[in-house]
């Protein structure tokens, strides 16, 4: 007879109740996959005392992390209790005591993962975190396995709930970002304190996290440039729409011939066609490009108790299977490929800018010039005087250029006589797929 | 030292060619997954004569299909020839020769696919088909590992990149199906004979295969209900397109809280908002609605040399990847529930229907009073004087009715007096997910 296979929690908040939800919910499915029981046996709290939505047995909640990760009992931890510092070092623990662990934490994986897999791979453990990025879809399974045999080139996701919220009711409704993000405050869509979302961090884990995967190739959060979302204005979404874009905040890593990468997070203007435009509200949506594959795209909730939760269920159930094959810890191949990162020279894309200059002969000209100077040209240019000013408005979108020459160009063009203020200036992306 | 792996293929067509350029063009990366070089060694063609489109070592090639499936040297046996009859005889030697077997033949696992997943169990070896359903996306491996932990409760599939096209143009362009029809056939998007693409047949044995693991329930081909495409006019894309609906051909698998199923394949209308709405042209996606998880979608290429050539490779890798760990035969768990199709009382949609009738008075209410006879009220309507004759047309959006209360009153309809013609009928879905 199979003995029971026993999981140990830390954290019941929104996912590790998720977690215990499903499992109990799910048995005679499980014991139909793996073949034989399986239960979560010991969760670790914070506050013992908390009103819990879910029926748990006191007796399995403790405040001693030790009573999971030293619990010869046990042979799975879930960590579902966020945090980095902390946190490593009771994973760490885990995998010593040859524990497999899955994590739903993309914050340990952007800054730890590294460390943390070679670990697992010393000791003979499964480390899955399918939950860690865009929680409903199976992205990492599909580009560790799916995508297995094809060269990925570029990958481009709305990676965060949040800030697709925002930005979806700001186009769709034509208001203004504060008022926006208060809405989704209290709708519980955005944190009390937004920053790590509205900002592009959290995006920029879960693009380290992708990035590394799909380029098999160690990429470092630092090495991800990050721009938010709070500086968008209704404007800028206006003219969005009358050019035939929609704004995301997207995150970009691509790779070019010579294995060179650039990964990014920064709000982008794609067009209305692209099959990310229309990736609305808080679901998320992974685009990937492959050599052979062309385009893929993977679509889902990003969030939330029960998707998250069913992800890292899935991660636990392969663990099992594993356990049950004895063959933990073969997943995750070493990365392939030394990181090489792409200089600006080597980073091109078309740019959105709005400008207000003064409305006098020669200001358009003078613009053009600085631009033609770096070989940049445009796509297409709208100009309209301002009411109530003698200022006159010009948006541009450009052809290809690249990073160094449109920083260099952006710099200049502050000093110009002609030109009263930079409003803003986008990436565009998604008319040429590389 | 470890040996290589030694590939055997059955085909050398469109798909065939593609997975000998990926083995070779990915050596490297293959040797890094797996850990050992993987080979290409014997190929069994029809006619040794044919000019090829990839250099090919001649002394690889064969007609006899006994270099492969007898070869003792042969690990992998890849199925891209297609057929059934003759194809299952040579899977089901490979298999009892202790191969493994990779195959993107849907027309074959959808008629033996369960036989056939049987006896790879009890030789010990695996049989993988990814590349049979939406060649360019890793849908299976999804349904069966990332979403192991959920309950699937329905999913919507365009799975056959023919049709999708066809509709895209006739819905984009205005035009006749029998107009678009030769268009795809000139550009190679059709074949001479689409019978089973237009007839929907493709697209219902690949809803099999998806309804089958989605479920883990056992479902034949002939358990689909399959209208095609062919009897779709401009005259129903204006409306759908004016009622802000978009014309696609759905597989649909759907099972309700005792279990029971239905599986169907016809011409669907789906609100423009839907994620399915915005997936045109040869392009393929399939829509999974779990319990936990909610709505997902995997959208990408269904066909074409290299996307199908990639998920095949990507089965192989998993071979590879499971011989070197000694575990292949695991993957698939018999069907864990005895089929239980839905009657026509328990199958319920909305449905769109377009009705000509004599433009008098009292018509519109005979047909107003035959529905709320079975109890189906209207959603929307839309009546018009046609030009040039003296009957009207009605359009008519019916809210849930079941196929049984349905089928009832379209017999009727036809004998109604003030009937002319019903001209059209198609099934609504999507705005309730359920
Ligand atoms: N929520 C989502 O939709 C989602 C989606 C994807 C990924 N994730 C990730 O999943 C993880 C958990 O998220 P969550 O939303 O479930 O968090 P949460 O609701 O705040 O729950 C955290 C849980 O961990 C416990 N905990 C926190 N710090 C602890 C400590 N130092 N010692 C012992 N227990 C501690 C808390 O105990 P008390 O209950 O006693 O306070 C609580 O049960 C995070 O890494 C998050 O980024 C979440
Ligand atoms: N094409 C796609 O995009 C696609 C996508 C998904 C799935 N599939 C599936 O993949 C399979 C192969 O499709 P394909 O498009 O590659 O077909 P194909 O281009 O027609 O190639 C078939 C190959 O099999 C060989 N062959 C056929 N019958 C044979 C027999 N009786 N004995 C020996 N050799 C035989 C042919 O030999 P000769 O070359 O000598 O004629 C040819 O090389 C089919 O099951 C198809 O449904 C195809």
């Amino acid at each position: 007879m199979v003995k029971s296979i026993s999981i140990g929690l830390l954290g019941l908040g929104t996912v590790g109740s998720g977690v215990v939800q499903i499992v109990e919910r799910h048995q005679d499915k499980l014991m139909h996959q793996i073949g034989c029981p399986v239960e979560v046996t010991k969760i670790v709290v914070k506050n013992l005392d908390k009103k819990r939505d879910i029926d748990i047995d006191p007796a399995k909640l403790t405040t001693d992390p030790n009573e999971v990760i030293e619990n010869p009992n046990i042979d799975i931890v879930v960590e579902v209790m966020g945090g980095i510092e902390e946190t490593r070092n009771y994973v760490i623990k885990a995998l010593r005591n040859k524990k497999h662990v899955v994590t739903a934490n993309k914050d340990l994986m952007a800054v730890y993962g590294a460390e943390l897999l070679q670990i697992a791979a010393e000791n003979g453990c499964d480390l899955f975190f399918e939950a860690s990025v865009a929680g409903g879809i199976p992205i990492i399974r599909s580009l560790v396995e799916g995508l297995a045999s094809d060269r990925i080139l570029k990958l481009m996701g709305i990676v965060n709930g949040t800030t697709n919220y925002i930005l979806t009711k700001m186009t769709e409704e034509g208001r203004a970002y504060e008022e926006v993000l208060k809405e989704a405050q209290a709708l519980g869509y955005a944190e009390a304190d937004p920053t790590s979302d509205v900002e592009g961090l959290d995006a920029a884990r879960k693009m380290a996290i992708l990035a590394t995967l799909g380029f098999s190739m160690l990429i470092d959060l630092d090495d991800v440039k990050v721009t938010g979302i709070s500086n968008i204005t209704e404007e800028d979404l206006e003219y969005c729409k009358r050019l035939g874009y929609t704004m995301k905040l997207i995150g970009i890593a691509s790779r070019d011939e010579q294995d060179k990468v650039e990964v990014s997070v920064q709000p982008t203007l794609l067009p209305n066609s692209h099959p990310l435009a229309s990736v609305n509200d808080v679901f998320n949506a992974v685009y990937v490009y492959g050599e052979a594959v062309g385009e893929t795209m993977f679509y889902g909730p990003g969030a939330g108790r029960l998707p998250t939760a069913t992800a890292v269920v899935s991660d636990v159930v392969e663990v099992m299977k594993n356990m049950r094959l004895g063959v933990n810890g073969n997943r995750f191949a070493a990365p392939q490929f030394t990181k090489q990162l792409k200089s600006d020279e080597e980073i091109y894309s078309k740019y959105f800018l709005r400008i207000h200059v003064k409305d006098q002969a020669g200001a358009f000209a003078a613009i053009t010039s600085l631009f033609a100077d770096y070989n940049v040209s445009f796509e297409k240019i709208l100009q309209l005087p301002l009411k109530d000013s003698d200022l006159a408005e010009i948006v541009i979108i450009t052809h290809q250029a690249s990073k160094k020459a449109y920083d260099e160009i952006m710099k200049k063009l502050n000093s110009l006589d002609v030109v009263y203020e930079v409003k803003s200036s986008y990436r565009v992306e998604g008319e040429e797929v590389l």
